[in-house]
């Protein structure tokens, strides 16, 4: 799908609609027009309509004991633009099996307190600015082989902050959402977005900058992730720290979620980071082990599980094909890059470096797995792939740890097809995704792998009669879906294999 | 105190009476009289009577269901000799905050059912035999500098485990308890057995092995942390795994907490080691991450309260000295060496042996701190260190990482003197241990460290009122026991450096 000359439409993969990108930035109308119909409210922008930014706009929008005017923002790219046109149009742009999503967006329509916009003259209105853009870490090698050579690249991030700071009020309060490198909000926000207001004559005393990270969880408590959980904030200054409680007490249930001040935002930005990456790490580390008992022929689920029996234990992650996701798989990388880049220290995070390295490198091994159990060559087999999603019962393909699987199988020029209950259309590979496991399981497979952990494979009796009516295949559980008696049922028929288990 | 000839007292450090080593272990009429005091009931032998053997001795002898006649065995040695000769006095050989351990020693001295013997014979004589002893790991280089150079030697445990199956009946039941590489039960300790019985013209056919762990936590809930608490077994075959249970659910509360039965004796035994393993890589995490909140002026301790917030993130570790105790610091190890020597694995467990690894360094880097915030020479600089323990709230000083801290100072000629409100002696290092801390504040020290959390040194305003009155010092929280308030009183001052913390 490459091309040389820049798209002109951006397509909604809920709705299918196509929507030509506007030629110029000009929303000034719409955004006047939006902001007159609540007179007296305060502004409040999200900048940025992904995961995140577009259900912060609508818990904002749904706000407890305040009403604001919520304008989302993002960019008229061809990735965007119909999440902004589709906010406009009554069609909330990202499904979730929370049924609160819908609840939230019908009430905000029924309010008209939601706008999306692609014009930065917005900035120039808000009261508030919420800033729920990507900053992403790119890394050069295939499986993340060299676990130093990655590359932190902030242009876009800093273009973003500068787009406001060349229209805010001086007295704007602009809270990072976005995680990022420890440092960012002392060191690159709150400098770039007082040189903006300089260069616009105007003062900078009034500038209000902190950071205070979402803990959002996709999935059936998407709302809730965000208005009814622990939040943890920082002000680059007590001002700002100030305003940004005064807020937040506003948006989320602070009552039953107290919220945790730290002592600037250096902190908060780092725990941030520090939480994912101690997620990282625990699943990197059971990765040795998980090997460990398939050679010593112990069924690692049942240990796992023994030891959460222990309150204290009771995080300890099962082994996989990966991990994936947008967070884990980034964030202690970005913790590495500030500590040398932002504080000048001579030292990486190494340990945290080397989970992120371990992790990426699963699904290889989940396929050289499968490569020295079924020796022939995969050349024109056919392979069933079960989930391409990187979460259980959750439609999110970001960095999915089913990509790298699939370029392996790719490599070898095997056949795949593609089930996942929850993905219509795997955006990072361009191909469509069948949701009808009936009509999949009507062709003969040499594998049938599962590769994510949705509901719709576990425990499920019907699937695995109807596995034990096709001709003998490879069946293949990266995840540890299936039970000991139905890998016995199965191995009737099939080879069976799990990762982590021993043969039992 | 090195000596050419084999020592002939074993002096008690509770009671500081002295034992003349018996000069042959004959003790079949003690053993003999004892049980003839218990008749019909099951001969319970406990092999071992350190930290878990002589309390597991103590539950078992006030087993829920059912009788026992208990013996505790162990060597007529220099060490363990006094604790053989304590618990047949009428002094309980361990000292422990626990009240029940007191309540459970005088029951069974009421019902004279705990005996201690240092006779094999006893063997001769016993239904279950609960393997106890230590399985210990030699590091050969200081700090560990050497991830890989280490040492498990299997000598002794065979030794014992032969001391068992030279005596034993065919049909008794052996239950390890030790933490052993994965592996041990089966490919190690059930064969050892069977030869022994072959060799002495026996059946091999009734004989049971299996392994179940304990998790016992030396401290306040030192008894319920094994009687109270969940257990994970194994049989090295079926007839084991029932004998385990049947003789489990007479001695611990299954009912409140049920006991979780594994596929095989490797898993049991990976359990154990992998628990203590996800620990200890916990730990060691941390050390790179409470390095860059000191580069970035971050209270890391404050981050990691906020994290702990999320129930997914509650155990996440502090930073501190280092490791200690007989577990974190060697059971990674174990399980690489089982995986290679027992498995035939050509690959170790790499991530757990350099968090062990990291872990052992800890104090190394704690001293290198301290060297970098104050540049003068510490040869005969008066230090006091607060806290020798490894654990908070409990005199167990196993490879505790104040060893390696008092080893630099002490290479460096400081003076030093020792505080620990529970321990009197420092059997490693052979030096007493002052129990009054009003006494030893008499003397003017240059440096004050907190080395252990015991709770004297948390939230004490009286300790920080007398410090105020010192000379000025360098005073040096490795633990982070001090809150920022008692921080800032002390600074003005003394220069106060925490670990974790940067300046605040």
């Amino acid at each position: 799908m490459e091309t040389t000359t820049l798209p002109v439409i951006s397509r909604s993969p809920i709705t299918n609609k196509e929507y030509p990108l506007p030629v110029n930035a000009d929303d000034k109308k719409g955004i006047d027009s939006f902001i007159a119909l609540h007179p007296g409210k305060k502004v409040v922008i999200v900048q940025g309509l992904g995961f995140v930014g577009s259900v912060m706009g609508l818990v904002v929008a749904n706000a407890l004991t305040e009403e604001y005017a919520v304008i989302g923002i993002d960019l008229p790219s061809a990735s965007s633009f119909w999440k902004i046109c589709s906010i406009n149009e009554g069609v909330f742009p990202v499904l979730a099996s929370d049924p609160k999503i819908s609840q939230y967006y019908q009430r905000a329509l029924q309010k008209k307190n939601y706008y999306a916009t692609y014009d930065n003259y917005a900035f120039s209105q808000a009261d508030v600015i919420i800033v729920d853009i990507n900053l992403d870490v790119k890394k050069q090698s295939s499986f993340n082989d060299d676990v130093e050579d990655y590359h932190v690249d902030l242009a876009p991030f800093k273009k973003a902050i500068n787009s406001i700071g060349q229209n805010c009020k001086p007295d704007v309060l602009v809270l990072v959402e976005t995680t990022v490198p420890p440092g960012t909000s002392q060191k690159i926000v709150k400098p770039l977005l007082e040189e903006n207001l300089q260069q616009r004559g105007l003062p900078v005393a009034e500038l209000k900058v902190g950071h205070s990270y979402e803990r959002v969880m996709p999935g059936p408590k998407y709302i809730d992730s965000i208005q009814n959980f622990y939040r943890v904030f920082a002000g680059t200054d007590d001002k700002s720290s100030d305003a940004i409680e005064k807020f937040l007490r506003t948006v989320i249930r602070t009552d039953e979620y107290p919220l945790t001040k730290l002592g600037n935002t250096n902190a908060t930005e780092m725990a941030k980071v520090l939480e994912n990456s101690f997620r990282a790490m625990n699943i990197a580390f059971m990765v040795e082990w998980s090997r460990f008992a398939e050679e010593a022929g112990v069924d690692i689920y049942e240990v796992v599980n023994a030891i959460r029996m222990r309150p204290t234990h009771k995080n300890i992650m099962l082994p996989g094909l990966g991990v994936g996701g947008y967070c884990l798989t980034k964030d202690p990388l970005l913790a590495s890059w500030a500590k040398m880049n932002l504080f000048g220290s001579e030292g990486r995070l190494h340990e945290s470096e080397r989970g992120v390295h371990i992790n990426d490198k699963m699904p290889l091994y989940a396929f050289e797995y499968l490569q020295s159990q079924y020796k022939d060559p995969l050349q024109g087999k056919k392979v069933l792939l079960l989930g391409v999603s990187y979460l259980n019962d959750v439609g999110d393909t970001r960095y999915t740890p089913v990509e790298g699987f699939y370029d392996c199988l790719e490599t070898e020029r095997a056949e795949i097809a593609l089930h996942d209950p929850h993905v219509l259309y795997w955006e990072e590979k361009d191909v469509w995704v069948n949701r009808d496991l009936q009509e999949l399981l009507q062709t003969d497979y040499d594998f049938i792998i599962i590769t994510t952990g949705h509901k719709e494979y576990r425990n499920n009796a019907e699937l695995i009669a109807r596995l034990l009516q096709k001709p003998a295949a490879f069946i293949y559980d990266t995840i540890g879906v299936l039970t000991n008696e139905e890998i016995k049922a199965l191995a009737a028929k099939h080879t069976v294999k799990v990762i982590g288990r021993g043969d039992l």
